[in-house]
């Protein structure tokens, strides 16, 4: 039968269009450092230079990679710039884009295992990888009672080990008959707002979520905890599940894992232990202390889309009782049951999140271990970490400057002692200077100047450079 | 100052192995048919093929690409293949994946307008486009009151519309002080499975969602709808959330919107419209009467991930009234706090969705949408179709088989007269011949065969082969 009439990209086109894009990425990280790291567009401009109605007639390739270059890159903000301190690291690589590449152009869904076997069986075989890589306790391989699963983000494995405490404070009432507005979660003054987040979707309120208070470093006071938890049960509610940080958003703070582990176990709570950023330190052996008492937590999760050279989606959580975890999230109708399931010998990964449908995630990790080795990954790691230190010993030996909070690993909090005003000025000066991007917190009260190190090209005479531009607003005072 | 020791891929690695990777997946889809659709494999299969350990030393990047042709390759499911009729399509452009490998390489973060304009406008900016392209409603328009956003799957989108039909109906109470157990929400025996998940997720309980009776044609009989409404208010719970389909799961069954939407103007509940497969063919306005009603949603969604040649993940969420959306979803803390937020000049889409993180999925479906422009679309569309409904002639000349329900669109339920095992052991020989996948639902307690038709590249021939081969194996009975 001849060919039908087609409006597809032909393999030809395919191939050319495809070296085009690559060389265009290649070009794009080659001219990074000419951008200005925040985007300096204002509301609505981008928009406003895009063409108001949708073509008719499809149009050819180069006028869309034209407009990226064209519209598109004056309203980007370059994650990916050597001089990016802002928010968290988030960090990509050669071999994650094109891991990632590969898994759009296989285009399975991973939802079932049977709807694409090495999709699912390449996930747990990696997730396993990393509980040995990271020190994490043995329970949480999927050849033991536990098992790993890569989420998109670490708000949705925070929402899934939430969901998850919840039946099995509950018996798996609530998923029958919902909330009955008693359950308690807990989390510390300082934790990620995600958790705010899960604990209203999750239908037990922001209200019965405790706000544990913290000590002068920020980190979750156990004790504070301890009396928090009597106080409910006093009143009659349900503790259900405390949510512990290794490596707070706002400030880098390591809550103690061991000792609130050690109160979940005896009050039967759930823990879940969120590492989102800082969980990557524990590739080296020496940053290990930081995780010191995970083997007590009942999840956890940290991000290789965050400080592991994996583009974004990648969240790796693990649940030490897999069971509970898929009983939480299963259902089964009729059009997804197959053999490989009702054998029980399989992951089927729907059950381990919210979501149905999935994408081949599994193998930009899988790339990214195998292309850096753990020797590679640990060497950028410990450079990180190491420049990191560096800029705080810059901080402290300089007169006008304070360090807000311990800088553990690769995040330092300081600011000028010249007040709030001095420091908003400082940063949005720098900012709009396009030179580097940094953004801020509040600590004790105080505007913070947040400098965090991990983007993949960062080197020192970046961080150098960053302090120096620092003084300089400084000076400009 | 000195270059610092790297394990990064260099630039020109990056060159080179993308361009091997580009080439890769066009040669993938030249020989596509070469693969048995349905993966081979045995559980456990794929895993041991896997080296145990993680390696030390980082490995060449040929022998990553090597291991994606001999180990992963036998564990596919080849969702691409123009013989894939199983579940739903998932169909795939050399568009997309080049869109998508962009948002890889940019590799930037959606979270706030601020984190990357462009990434924020240029979403906002295609979903109004779709607004047109699709017929629906102008106040789904972000220049109205409501507007668009990408999220990850329908599943997603309807827990985000459950979530805010939870907060609309308790005043906001439920994010505050968590469920009571009174939530009642409401969807067809034959919705998606994922409704009820939403609802064991939002804390409503499965035991509250009524799954409504439906007519011969599998659509939900709204008189049906409204006794159970009236029941649930006289027993004094409070009714809150319909979810109706446009093209359900198992048998494409189209629920009488404009009805529904009367009774939930009515009774004020928020009608939520699921059209993830079916919605794209709202692109044809021969189609649009599926759509009729939608005028009276609340909100609606539709997947370009599925039938719209953009690779997962890409669903096309609408809300009528995005503040209601906004006031559900939104927390700010400290450290995401910026200028541009707080002159409420911006859409921050974190407050669109569960998840904090987003990646710059709006540039695979510009580029979708501007390579094919409305017109290619709509020859695709309707060409699927058009095969769909030319199988659907074949069944019924046959005296052998018939069909099990109407087929409005690109999918056949269709069944052999011989009973469950028949059909059954005709879908067992299919899949493990390798030549074509379909997958299976049960209609009046019928073991009932799919035939979905949506694949980029299905053909007439493809769909004549299947049914020749559906014939041949009737015939071995």
């Amino acid at each position: 039968m001849p060919e039908e009439k087609s409006f597809h990209m032909t393999p030809g086109d395919f191939r050319r269009h495809g070296h085009a894009v690559v060389d265009w990425i290649a070009d794009y990280y080659a001219r990074m450092e000419s951008f200005p790291v925040l985007s300096q567009v204002k509301p609505g401009e981008i928009r406003a230079s895009l063409p108001p109605a949708p073509p008719q007639q499809g149009e050819p390739f180069a006028a869309l990679l034209g407009d990226v270059e064209k519209l598109i890159l004056p309203g980007i903000t370059h994650w990916q710039s050597p001089n990016f301190f802002a928010y968290f690291p988030s960090n990509n690589s050669g071999p994650s884009i094109l891991g990632d590449l590969l898994a759009s152009g296989l285009g399975v869904q991973g939802m079932l295992w049977a709807t694409s076997p090495a999709c699912t069986e390449v996930e747990t075989h990696v997730l396993d990888w990393l509980v040995g890589m990271l020190g994490l306790p043995e329970k949480f391989l999927s050849t033991r009672s536990g098992g790993g699963v890569i989420q998109d983000t670490a708000s949705s494995a925070s929402l899934c080990a939430l969901l998850a405490a919840r039946e099995r404070a509950t018996d798996f009432a609530s998923n029958q008959h919902g909330c009955d507005g008693k359950l308690v979660a807990y989390t510390s003054q300082q934790a990620h707002s995600s958790i705010e987040k899960a604990v209203m979707v999750a239908g037990i309120g922001s209200k019965n979520l405790r706000l544990v208070a913290v000590d002068e470093n920020f980190a979750l006071r156990p004790e504070a905890l301890a009396r928090q938890i009597g106080e409910d049960r006093r009143a009659g509610l349900t503790p259900c599940f405390v949510c512990a940080t290794i490596g707070t958003t706002s400030s880098n703070a390591m809550d103690p894992i061991a000792e609130i582990g050690r109160i979940c176990r005896e009050q039967q709570l759930w823990l879940h232990v969120d590492a989102a950023m800082s969980g990557t330190a524990a590739l080296c052996p020496e940053f290990r202390h930081t995780h010191a008492g995970v083997e007590l937590a009942d999840s956890y999760a940290f991000n290789p889309h965050k400080w592991m050279f994996t583009n974004f989606d990648c969240d790796c959580f693990y649940v030490a009782d897999r069971a509970t975890l898929i009983k939480t999230l299963s259902i089964l109708p009729e059009y997804l049951k197959n053999r490989a399931t009702e054998s029980g010998s399989v992951f089927d990964y729907r059950d381990w999140q919210v979501q149905l449908g999935r994408r081949f995630r599994a193998l930009k990790l899988w790339f990214v271990i195998r292309h850096y080795g753990t020797e590679g990954l640990q060497h950028h790691i410990r450079e990180h970490v190491r420049l990191a230190q560096e800029f705080a010993s810059w901080v402290k030996q300089d007169a006008e400057f304070e360090l807000a909070a311990p800088a553990p690993l690769n995040l330092v909090c300081f600011r000028h002692k010249g007040g709030d005003e001095a420091n908003q000025t400082i940063m949005e000066r720098l900012n709009r200077s396009g030179d580097l991007f940094l953004t801020h917190t509040r600590l004790d009260g105080k505007i913070t100047l947040r400098m965090s190190i991990g983007q993949s090209h960062t080197q020192e005479r970046h961080v150098a450079r960053a302090w120096q531009r620092i003084q300089e607003e400084a000076g400009k005072l």
